[in-house]
């Protein structure tokens, strides 16, 4: 069920100064910042060959990752992103084996125009897993 | 200087139970577990189309995670280990640059037997940091 990695999650507190740690601390390639209001997040990609990791600041009140920055506010890993080819096959899959869906089960639109689920990290030894079907 | 993201380490602390997670719940392919008691945990890998997923399990008393384990006995995402060409023109950048390495600042075989490095995770936003050459 599981395919690529899409991408590894971080919040931080400061994206401009994320940036610049990425961009000149480790030397890597860092896209322009976009607001998702929607999401309640900025974010950047840092490109690497193989995947990318997803900067995130929180946006607006609504933030999904304000709580996670209250309980870690120098930032940290938020979650990882798996590409699956049929996302209701896998969420189904996931519902029989008894591991829990967040939110009411039914994907959503995430940052990437793409349709998400979001795996409860108590059924997956403490990571998040979102589910992108690509 | 960051290359490929070579594997995204999760800390867990059952790992034949989060073996079964991934293989079952996740479908995914896991190699044979490894101990290796000199870097003090028991690992799998987590065979992805473009990465790995490494679940590390604490191994004696020594172990490197059971500190982490004991924050997070549920588990969780413990770090990121990215592929440089060169370890010590990259050592020594990140040095220029203020941010500091663990230990004594040279490269150790890693568990792939492989030269790698740690960075300290409060420059790094919260997130612990491997560089491995390949």
């Amino acid at each position: 069920m599981l395919g690529r990695v899409n991408h590894i999650a971080l919040a931080v507190p400061d994206l401009a100064a994320a940036v610049e740690t990425y961009r000149t601390t480790l030397g890597a390639t860092v896209t322009e910042p976009q607001a998702l209001p929607e999401h309640g997040v900025t974010v950047v990609f840092v490109t690497l060959p193989n995947t990318k990791v997803e900067l995130l600041e929180p946006l607006g009140p609504q933030s999904s990752i304000a709580a996670f920055l209250a309980k870690n506010p120098a930032g940290g890993m938020h979650h990882i992103c798996y590409e699956v080819e049929d996302i209701i096959a896998a969420r189904d899959h996931l519902l029989l084996s008894g591991a829990r869906v967040l939110g009411d089960g039914n994907p959503r639109i995430g940052a990437h125009g793409k349709p998400v689920l979001f795996l409860h990290p108590k059924d997956f030894w403490g990571t998040l897993i979102e589910l992108e079907q690509v």
